[in-house]
């Protein structure tokens, strides 16, 4: 019999300034209700899923900054949310801005049972540490975010082996590679991405494409499923990509929202795809060779000194 | 002024197991000169470009083996595709079966003014080192090729930073990122894959989507154009994908071969298209965190153990 999961994402359209963590917890446990409608197990929420993405603003009010961040978890207005997990029976990654103590993190929970059974700070913190002159949009997550000092955790889910991670870490192969060196089945991503970011003057389709190809490429290339979630449509004036989907281990898109607003989509996905992958081609054990990797954990940046 | 790459790249239709070094060699030859008719400064070749991919058989002669590979390099059947790059100063990329002494590599040199400046040996050896009952095509590569010694080098070949690997090591991400982080240029590859390798009993129009998007993600990952080579068509009664392309640090193809035959594609390759992503969102010094990727040099196979 086949080893099945029955996955959802749920997109979020633009979460504005002026809406309260209870009008944004109302809507994700309304598109949490139609993913289990459906028969989903898990959904993913996006990246900073509670408030507008403030990063794009420089502030330096502390109570200001804080006011976008949760000292706990569950809250008071984030506990329906939990108590619907647990009575409907499906589990949710949401990702939000992490007080810890002092310490600020971009985070992610897996929730099950309506219980936290695995938390991920994001460690590839993108974007600048202060303001830059003469951009139109900025990109302050260094301003306002430590790197995660979690690693890339993969959790025992019961029915399937789960990893998270966070919008930019989607980007770069090292963060599939650490999961797909646990044996994880699936990994969940939210994800903020304003059209514009990058600031290259690039073409106008090339976001939406930078977006799914690591998605597709890292799910194939480490034998798992790839559940992203975007936060999209025109948030405080900016447009930001959506494109959520869900990466099957053969590299292809099973199934894609297609709105910028609130949308679930779902699919039953097949567990043990990835095993002929496992098998042979990317037998890991069989094929890998870390002693000509070396470069990646002894070298940071780019060099053109020789190894 | 932009810092622009004429590159080309020499599909092969297949190469018959009595097709002489000779004969393979004159079409090299044409290639090359079609290649410079069009203004192109390098071209790259398929991976074991001089013979048919003979690692589908399992051959125990020790005459018979060797007489796939090359002694020395140039010899006198390849010594006019030297004479010729030299001639009409265009460098090339070739791969070959390399004997050295007594030990035998999946090998691919550049060739620049009709002199070696580079090589490079296979490291993600694909395949059985031993026949295999019941499979009804054999891939034994692990039986004929040593695991290559040279590492992941990248050669200054003057206009721009040129690296190389070799068939299966193009879907491993740790390919690539070696030589991203020594800031090349252009990644050059070649290829011999037969559509049903892997042997999964996967969707027919799998492997050729399989064969370019690692290529797409790579060039966008590690700012980098990716020249790939395929040998393709039906070769001793073996259908082998084509597909060859060009890729930009876009993850976009910029040009790709249509045919299943000896097809010379080309592509003015812009080299500085990179440099908004290596000094932005891929500026590798300041984003990324080795100290959180250490499982992918300090683990081989992938396990369900805890980091």
């Amino acid at each position: 019999m086949k080893r099945t999961l029955h996955l959802a994402v749920a997109q979020t359209g633009p979460i504005q300034a002026h809406h309260s963590r209870k009008e944004v917890v109302a809507r994700l446990c309304e598109l949490l209700k139609e993913a289990a409608s459906r028969g989903a197990r898990w959904v993913v929420f996006p990246e900073l899923t509670l408030t507008t993405f403030f990063p794009r603003w420089s502030m330096d009010d502390p109570a200001q900054v804080r006011s976008y961040f949760e000292a706990e978890m569950p809250s008071p207005e984030t506990l329906p949310l939990f108590e619907l997990s647990r009575d409907l029976q499906v589990g949710f990654y949401l990702g939000y801005a992490e007080l810890a103590g002092e310490r600020q993190f971009n985070s992610s929970i897996l929730v099950d049972g309506g219980k936290i059974i695995g938390k991920y700070r994001k460690i590839h913190i993108p974007g600048d540490a202060q303001a830059q002159e003469n951009y139109p949009v900025q990109h302050l997550e260094k301003k306002y975010f430590e790197v995660g000092d979690l690693g890339f955790p993969v959790f025992d889910a019961g029915e399937a082996r789960i990893g998270m991670c966070i919008c930019n870490d989607r980007r770069w192969p090292e963060t599939y590679r650490v999961m797909g060196l646990q044996a994880v089945d699936i990994v969940m991503v939210g994800y903020n991405t304003p059209v514009a970011y990058g600031r290259l003057g690039e073409p106008a389709h090339l976001p939406a494409l930078q977006n799914q190809l690591p998605l597709k490429a890292s799910a194939y290339q480490n034998t798992c499923w790839i559940a992203a979630a975007a936060k999209a449509g025109v948030e405080e004036g900016i447009p930001m990509i959506g494109g959520s989907c869900i990466v099957a281990p053969t590299g292809e898109i099973a199934v894609q929202a297609l709105s910028e607003d609130d949308e679930v989509i779902n699919y039953v996905c097949d567990l043990d795809l990835a095993n002929g992958y496992r098998n042979n081609i990317f037998n890991f054990a069989r094929h890998r060779r870390p002693e000509h990797y070396k470069a990646i954990v002894e070298r940071t940046g780019a060099d053109t000194t020789p190894l």
